[in-house]
């Protein structure tokens, strides 16, 4: 199997998303954690808290937008680039969609949704006229590691 | 051509969401609107500020959701409808099935992005598992209305 190497910028920023991501883990939250650099820097920042703050808006990616149009003052982010620790749902695919971001560097692919397709592009159903850039597999092992210990946790909490 | 017949309290929840409508309209934003209902009272409400509020995730039918979260104190709204003015858009479709909303009242049909399906379910790609139940056309030219008012008078300021 051919992994694809990536450069210690790329793997830099998706070790930041994976400290949000712990952050999440160690609130119970399913550990998912985002960030948006703008000009190489961190403007956004985020993690999955929807249970904590009761509201099922608030995944990684929604509460990185959030604080880096706060930050930056403006709604349109194409300058920007997004972190995310696992493939974003169909909520956060029209979020990044919407809010003009136009590079996704993503972790470990969702195991059952998959918003992009095998062209490497968002779905068509998703949007139409797509021009956003993905990367797959950045630090991909960590990232599915934190959530398969999150979800063997759990199961043995259950018992 | 044949149109349904919608009973009052439906219509009146639409009535209501266009109010919410004519809010956005009126602080120059694209005029659509949203409320959530709960047990036949209404629990949230929401119009369209992305420009105002600088936050590209500020739609109506977000905002509505979330201030239905913080009303209800849960996430889960599998026993709440919502009413749109117009069909959602991909992320506000992924954020009502996130927040298991069951049923969506629209009003207008959005004019080229559908995520609604011939078979009047959320397109297969958009949610595999979908369960979200639709009735369309509810005041739809009210909806439709305001929408063209709006772009018209934006042309007409832009010469």
């Amino acid at each position: 199997m051919c992994f694809k190497e990536f450069d210690e910028k790329t793997k830099y920023f998706m070790s930041e998303a994976l400290l949000e991501a712990q952050k999440a883990y160690d609130r119970g939250e399913t550990p998912i954690g985002a960030v948006v650099v703008c000009n190489g820097e961190i403007v956004g920042r985020g993690y999955n808290k929807v249970e904590t703050s009761n509201n099922p808006l608030n995944h990684a990616e929604m509460v990185a937008i959030e604080e880096a149009c706060d930050k930056l003052g403006r709604w349109r982010l194409f300058d920007c680039e997004i972190y995310v620790t696992m493939e974003p749902c169909v909520m956060c695919a029209g979020a990044i969609v919407n809010s003009r971001i136009k590079k996704i560097y993503i972790g470990a692919r969702h195991l059952k949704n998959h918003v992009v397709d095998k062209h490497n592009e968002f779905k068509r159903e998703i949007y139409d006229d797509n021009k956003v850039i993905f990367e797959f597999g950045i630090m991909g092992e960590e990232c599915s590691n934190i959530l398969n210990e999150f979800f063997k946790k759990r199961r043995s909490e259950k018992k």
